[in-house]
């Protein structure tokens, strides 16, 4: 018994400590099906290979969604196995598209330690990136979790906490290299409306619904190597509910979000990022954006949304996020801040 | 709100009106592995690149009815969001197999109008056709839908309804270039019986059954980025049901008919279809053939044979269609006319 | 009706028949990322192009199970479409790997008949081939099924009862060409330990479980052509269950194992199964092995380690296999031992 991984617990971290993940991972068109097959995504981008070169890329490339799930599930059996929450995301960075046939591997590097007053559970702060196989980073991003104590009478580590971006400066954004709007075809996009249509503080009712169900979740989570029991063994919960891995939230709220902001092709960066309430098969899930910023970029006819996803489920409404005392409502599931790429 | 997309009404469609569908879509293995995991499709050609070389191909395509699927998936966020029931379909012919790496795109023009007399809905009759990325059409046919008016009081159009064929003509079937079957291995088909086998009004039972899930449903009705909400939202429906997409009946019963029916290889045309009552998870579909005709085609060794394909639910049973009154009986699911490449 | 596949009964087989069977079936990605998608698999061979290729191999091929479930169920219209039971498994080799893009086709040949004393059903022994495109040998197997008799009057054959090797002898194990463990890094493969680190006789609990669903293993037992209606249609049981297909459990198990033999990573030889108890939808799933032995092969660095593999479902125990009687515990679903490569 010995032999299986227990996971780290919060007495197992050090900051500094570099932590290289297991089981690198080559993506194919395979995985690129099985997205469009899990999740109603439609991005033009991530769909058409005629539509990416039209955009200066060499052929459509994986969504971007499918490169934070496989870096973040490498990141799991070392991170986050003994974790109590998923606490948040800053300064996620895409740095280049991932094709299929590349493979990523994953390394996390602990920025960050805060034991908390209960002397049970402590804040990890972790930097983890992922590479393809030459070696140059794909996607960087910080996240924190709270982990559990084994071990009670462990001395608390010295507390770290990282000052970290509230937002990614746009002119920090990384752009996939040839990206050009200059030729954007908004009917093959599917979308008319352009950057200059969308105005600051604008909240967009994405409309449509999906009830989730068991085997959908499963096999995504799986998919991106996630082992995180929780997800797949109902017999730990009284109720026997899985608990649904927060990623699968992201992924159809940012695919339902096509219905109205179908020319924000491509995430760049994630900004922050919280799974405000738990998400179990059954529910219905929906999805409403507000639109927190535009920029421009160097590129030709590319500009830079900056948007609030929010994923709500059978209850919510758009527009709707926190009650009073800034305390998320209970339909919430999602407040996801990320900035993407829309023609000008 | 105003940015997501509503839907056409009936009002807003012309006769001569051509409508370019969003979202091309580029296909490979991952589509074809997840089409053999949705159905329990067998036919050879399009399991196996060494037997479809047999067969005078380059390697083995994508199932036909990804094609279909594809194709028609790209119409619906501009045909059928607000239709009310998908009518018909006339007068389909598969112009070219589709192989792993091409990329689809979609158009619509509309050729018929027909305001219902009750003034609140009308039938819209288009023809659509799938493109390749060499710009060569692969298939195109006709359906008609009815769809709601949103504006009553918006005139009636004239009435157009096009004249349309019962049945695809045989001698205008386009056959897949080299296509020989010659040295048809029907061993490896998984079926002796060739063309000369079946007689006109012979009925087929093909046996077997498979009950529906939920989870498939989905999965196969998003990989063609079909939309319409009512196969993901159980919200709308008082008793929080899911209508099943009316091609998943269509490939799930294609797929059955392969117990009887291994050699029917190809479509080639689709002359008509009714999806006679709705399909739900948790209905066990079983599929029965008729051979409606027969006729020979230019190829070496490939005949043609013109088949009805009726998916039941548990109730059904092999040649009970409609009762007395020429209505079809409540456990039919689908009526299916198409045409198929079998071997001499 | 006389044209569907009634399936052979026992008096339709001989000593000494060789039956070709249909469908050959390419895999591509598509059938990978189904694989990862459908089972918590993560050994690195199978996951990463980078990580086979230094281990000596040219890419990362298809995990070994996907060439057993593709030529087992080619085999399933023609040896067990009637049978009652999968009794086991013999003297299974893996002869080289798959990749993506070849072909499988697969024949068996009769090696053993038995009829039964109540004179309804019989055991036959069949030998399984697949081979690939060029025609070679990627896997052997010998399987018995227990079949009924269609005409109960049929005389009962003579009784041929094959002598199979218990255990495959490990010096007759073949290895992959080029295969090589010197520059092995576990931390990418996820786990320290090498052969020397484990004991014979040391049980180890893989401690991760799954509550399985009916969606999943359908579209797993689909994607590998098995037609068997056990596990699709819930009509003939009056329970409405389906039975689940037991190589959906063998892969569960084996991809559950890399809590513990992440370095357990090519299987090459399948020395006896047996499927103790059925499995349904809603059992959670859970594994252990027990280390049987330790074997040298000629390839540099690289070990064969031979491992008992059970499945349990939600009440089973780690070590806890049968009963005072020798009879499985009903708590146990297999009971698989199999040699594979592990480095030194």
């Amino acid at each position: 018994m010995t032999k299986t991984n227990p996971g780290r617990f919060f007495e197992d971290y050090r900051v500094g400590q570099v932590i290289d993940h297991a089981v690198p991972r080559t993506v194919s068109g395979g995985e690129r099906a099985l997205y469009h097959a899990l999740y109603p995504a439609r991005h033009a981008i991530y769909s058409s290979d005629e539509f990416a070169r039209a955009c200066g890329l060499a052929s459509s490339p994986v969504d971007d969604m499918i490169t934070f799930h496989t870096v973040f599930g490498k990141s799991v059996p070392d991170v986050s196995l003994n974790a109590v929450a998923n606490l948040g995301y800053a300064e996620g960075r895409f740095h280049q598209p991932v094709w299929p046939g590349d493979t990523l591997s994953a390394r996390s590097e602990v920025i960050g330690l805060k034991q908390n007053s209960n002397g049970k559970t402590g804040v990890v702060y972790v930097r983890t990136e992922g590479r393809n196989q030459h070696g140059s980073v794909v996607l960087d991003y910080v996240r924190w979790v709270m982990v559990r104590k084994n071990d009670l009478d462990a001395p608390a580590p010295e507390t770290v906490v990282p000052t970290l971006a509230r937002v990614v400066d746009p002119a920090t954004l990384i752009l996939p290299e040839g990206i050009d709007f200059t030729h954007y075809d908004p009917t093959l996009a599917g979308e008319r409306h352009r950057l200059g249509d969308y105005a600051v503080g604008e909240v967009i009712d994405h409309v449509d619904g999906v009830t989730i169900e068991e085997a959908e979740h499963m096999m995504a989570t799986r998919l991106w190597q996630n082992t995180s029991k929780t997800h797949f063994d109902v017999t730990p919960r009284a109720d026997r509910r899985r608990l649904i891995y927060g990623g699968h939230v992201m992924s159809m709220a940012r695919a339902l979000s096509f219905n109205g902001l179908a020319n924000a092709q491509m995430i760049v960066a994630i900004n922050g990022g919280s799974h405000a309430n738990p998400c179990f098969a059954g529910d219905t899930l929906r999805a409403w954006s507000e639109v927190l910023d535009v920029a421009e970029t160097a590129a030709p006819g590319v500009g830079a949304i900056r948007l609030r996803l929010v994923a709500v489920n059978e209850d919510g409404r758009a527009g709707e996020l926190k009650d009073a005392e800034g305390k998320y409502l209970p339909h919430v599931l999602l407040d996801l801040d990320y900035w993407a790429l829309m023609p000008v």
